[in-house]
C-alpha cells in the first residue's frame, strides 16, 4: 500500500515522506530486457505486466486480473498478444480489454478490463506513465539520441535501493560526497571544495562547478589518458524530472597532453523510478565522448562505475534504516551551502505534489 | 493479534477482511498426530496446546500459562495428565484449572485457570471450537464416517496457506480453474465450459456441473483405468461451513468399459481452518470407491493431489501477496457466472460475521 | 521509533508498553570493548557511535550526522579525535560541536551539532545516560569496585534479548522459576517452596528468600567442592535501577566440611539496557568470593551461565511472542504470593514513567 498517497505534504522541502508524483515518466526497464517472456515489476506502489507485442511495440498492463486478482505475469501469454490468467483464463487484449471468459462465452465482458499504462520506448530505455493518460506527452521525454551514435560509448548498471527516490536524486545533486564517500575514484580535495553555481529553470534545476589544476580522478584516467595533467574540471548535475537527472561534465586539458585533445566529455543519464514511496529502481548510463566504441572500456565503465554507486546505494539505506529506527524527535535536517541546489529541488517536488493533490481534489 | 476482531463487515461480499466465524467446528489436527507429547497450533489467532490424555481423549487448551504467560506446549506434561508450566511450575488440570503454584502450596487457586476448548475426535480427524462453548454442539459436524469403511480408500495431505481461509473455499466453490492453473492433471476443455447449477441451502451452497464426451482426468486414469473411454462427469463442490467444504463427484461410463462397471465416485473432504486472519491450515482427504484397499494408490493419490493442490496454494498466495502490496484504490473483483456460488458463499459468511458481532454487541 | 515514547503508562504495573525510562544510568558495553574503532549500538531507540579517546577517555554521540543523517561509525574517526562524516565530510570534535564544512569553509557552524552523552566508565563495565543530561550523577551507579579485587573471581556473559527489558527484570525477582527453568544447574526443590521477604527501600525492592537443608546446586559443586553437604543457602534478589539487578547469595556451611570454610558468597551483577521497546541488550557479572584468581574456574562460569541464561532468553522471547501473536482479548496476568517483589518493582517504574512523563509535559 501506499501509506503517503492522497496526503498533504507535511514539509515545503520535500522529504521521504512526500507523496510521490504520478505525472511523471518514469523508466521501466532496458529496451532488449523487454521479449515475449510476461514480465513484472512495481512502479510507483502498481504491479505491472509488460511484454513485447509480436510487431514489436511494448505493452503494460496491470498485473492483476480484474476477476480474482492473479498476477497476470504468472499467465500465458498467447501468440496472438493476448494475455490469459492462469487462475480462471479470463484473456486480455493488448489494451487490457477482456475478450474472453471461458466459462461464459456468450457474456459481455465489455466491462470488464484492467489498465493499460502509456509506454514510449526510448533506445535503450522504456519508459512509463502510471498518472493522467491524457498528460502522457512524449515530447515531456528527455533527448538522449546522441548516446546511441558512434561518436560515444558508454557503460550500465542498474540497483534496487531500499531508499526513498529523493534521496538519489539529492545524492547526485550534491557532489561534494565524492571525495568522502568515493574517495580517490572520483574524488580530489579541490574539487569537494569548489564553488558551486545553481540555476533554476522551470523545474529544472542545474548545479554547476569547475575547478582547476587537479589531474582527472581515477575512474577516468584509463580512457582518457591523461595521467597527472593537470585539467580543469567542469560538472554539471541537473535534475529534470523526478525521473530524470542529467549529469554533464567536461574535462579541459588546454596542453593537448594526448595527441593534442583539448575536450573530454562524461556525460552520464540517471534514470530513478520510485517503486514504492520508500524503494526506487536506479538505472544509469555512463557514457563518454572519448574512446567510444571500445567494448572492453564499456565493460570497464559498468563494473567501475558499479562499483562506486553501491557505495551510494549504501549510504542511501543506510540512512534511510536511521530515519526508520533512530528515535530522534528534534532531528531536523541542516542545510549547508553545497546543499541550495538540492533544496530547491526537493521545494519543486513539494510544488508538484501540492499540484497532484489538488488535481485529485 | 486479530485485527478484524470485533470489527463490522465492510461489505456483503465477504472478503480476506472480514472477521472470522468463532461459533463453528474446525479441524485441529490428524487424529494420528496427537499423542502424549504437547503439540501447539494457532486457530483463529490463538495458540493451543493439546495433548492425547491416558485414558485416550483429547484436551485442548489455552497455550498461555495465566501467571506470566510462558507457552505451555514448552512445558512437561506429567503422568496424571497435569501439565505443569516451564518457567514458575504451575499445574493445570484437563479442565484448564490451576492445581498447584509450588511457591505457595497453600494458596487458593480457584481464581487462576486457563481455557480449556470443547473438541471432538471424529477420526480421522480431530475438530476445536473456539467460539461460544454452549454452542458446540457435536451435531453440527459433517458425517464422514464411510470414509473409514473398506469400500473406500483415500490419499491425503496438508499445507499451510499464507492467505485468507475464504481464498480457499472460492476455489474449490469455482473449478474453471481446473484447465488454467492445474492444466490435463484435472482439467479438459469441456469441463472449463460446462453450465453450473447452484442450490442454497440453508447455509450451504452447492455447485453442480455435468458434462460429457471427455475421458476421465489424467489424476484418475491410473485407479480407474477408463483410458480415453467418454465418460459423463458429475461434480459437486459444497461449502458446508466455513470449516468444511465437500467435493463429490461421479465418472458414469454407460459402457463399462472396465469390468462392466458404470460408476466411478470421487470424494473430497476440504477441512478448512484460519490461523490467523491472513493464513490457514488445509487439511484434504481425496477419498475413491474404486480401487479401495490399495496402500500404494492412496499413496499416489496423496502425492498427486499434494502436487496438485500446491498449485492451488500458489494461487492464493500470490494473490494475498497483490491485496498486500499492489496500491490500485479502485479495484474491485468482478464477477462472473461461474462465481454464482462463490458469491453466495461470500454472503453466507458476512451474515455469519454480522451475527456473531451482533451476538457479542 | 518509540512507539511508546511521551504516551501515559496504562497500567499502575508497569508492562513491556510502559514507557522506557530515560533518567537512569544504563550499561553500554565492556570496558575492554572500547576502543579506537567507531562502535554503534541502539540504546533507548537512539543510535550511537562511541569510541576511546587518545587521552583514554570514551565518547557517545548521536550517531546521524546532523547534515544528512548518516551514520557516523560508518565514518572516519581522525587522530585528533574528530569524526568527519564518510557521506559529504562534515567534521564533529568530541563535545559534538561541528568544527569543519569541507564544502563551505568559511561558513560558521555553529549551530550544526549533534548530541554528546554523559559516560561513566567504571570498569569492567561503560554507563550511558540517554535523558536530561544535567540529573547525570555519577553517584547515581552502583558501586562494585570490589569485583575487581583479587578477593574475587568471575565469569561474565552478554546476550541480545528480543523482549522488553521488565521481563528480565522481573525474571531475575522471582527466582522460583531455578527449578523449572533450569532444573538441577541452579534449583533445588526446597529452594522453589521458600517463602519470600520482600523489602522495598525507595525505589529498590528486595527479594530474601533462605532454605537450608540441601546441597549447593550443581553449577557451584566445582568451585566449592561442597558435594552433598547439606548447607543453609541464602538469596537476595535486588532490583536496584531500571538499568541493574544484583543478585547476593551465601552458601553457609556450618560444618566446615571443606578446609572449615563456613561461608561462600556467589554475588550476579545484572546489567539490562533497553534497546528498544521490546528489545534489551543484558550483560552479567557472575562473581564468587571462593576459588578466586582461578581462569579456568571464570571461564567454566561464563560458559555455565550463558547456558542457563539461555533458557532464560528464550522463556523471555517466547512470552514477547505471545503477546505479539496470541490474541486473547481477556488475558490478564495473575500475581501469586512470590511476584509481590517484581509487582511492586512494577509499580515503581509505572512511578517513574508517569514522573518523566510530567516532566516533560
Amino acid at each position: 500500500m501506499n501509506e503517503m498517497a492522497g496526503k498533504a505534504p507535511t514539509t515545503d522541502i520535500a522529504d521521504r515522506d512526500t507523496p510521490l508524483i504520478r505525472n511523471c515518466w518514469y523508466v521501466l526497464d532496458w529496451s532488449d530486457e523487454v521479449g515475449r517472456e510476461l514480465n513484472n515489476r512495481m512502479v510507483l506502489n502498481q504491479s505491472l505486466v509488460y511484454f513485447r507485442t509480436r510487431d514489436g511495440g511494448i505493452v503494460a498492463l496491470q498485473n492483476r486480473c480484474a476477476h480474482r486478482g492473479f498476477p497476470l505475469h504468472r499467465s500465458t501469454l498467447h501468440d496472438d498478444d493476448t494475455i490469459q490468467c492462469g487462475y480462471h483464463g479470463l484473456t486480455y487484449d493488448t489494451s487490457g480489454a477482456c475478450v474472453k471468459v471461458p466459462s461464459a462465452l456468450d457474456m459481455d465482458t465489455s466491462s470488464i478490463g484492467i489498465q493499460r499504462y502509456p509506454i514510449v520506448e526510448k533506445p535503450p530505455m522504456v519508459w512509463i506513465w502510471t498518472g493522467d493518460p491524457a498528460r502522457a506527452d512524449p515530447g515531456l521525454l528527455p533527448d538522449y539520441d546522441w548516446v546511441n551514435s558512434d561518436e560515444w560509448g558508454y557503460g550500465t548498471g542498474f540497483y534496487h535501493v531500499k531508499g526513498n527516490y529523493l534521496a538519489i536524486h539529492e545524492n547526485l545533486m550534491d557532489i561534494t560526497h565524492f571525495q568522502y564517500l568515493h574517495g580517490a575514484a572520483l574524488g580530489t580535495p579541490k574539487h569537494a571544495e569548489s564553488k558551486i553555481t545553481v540555476t533554476v529553470d522551470g523545474d529544472t534545476v542545474d548545479n554547476y562547478r569547475v575547478n582547476e589544476g587537479e589531474p582527472v580522478p581515477q575512474l577516468h584516467q584509463r580512457a582518457t589518458r591523461l595521467g597527472d595533467a593537470p585539467i580543469i574540471r567542469h560538472a554539471h548535475s541537473t535534475f529534470i524530472t523526478p525521473g530524470f537527472h542529467d549529469a554533464l561534465g567536461k574535462f579541459e586539458d588546454p596542453a593537448g597532453t594526448v595527441d593534442g585533445r583539448t575536450e573530454y566529455q562524461p556525460h552520464i543519464l540517471h534514470f530513478i523510478t520510485p517503486e514504492t514511496q520508500y524503494t526506487s529502481l536506479y538505472w544509469w548510463i555512463f557514457a563518454r565522448d572519448f574512446t567510444p566504441r571500445d567494448a572492453e572500456l564499456d565493460a570497464f565503465y559498468s563494473d567501475a562505475t558499479s562499483k562506486v554507486f553501491e557505495e551510494d546505494k549504501d549510504a542511501i539505506e543506510w540512512i534511510e534504516d536511521q530515519w526508520a529506527r533512530d528515535d530522534r524527535p528534534g532531528y531536523r535536517e541542516k542545510h549547508v551551502p553545497s546543499d541550495e541546489g538540492a533544496v530547491k529541488m526537493r521545494r519543486i517536488v513539494t510544488r508538484l505534489a501540492e499540484a497532484e493533490r489538488a488535481g485529485e481534489a
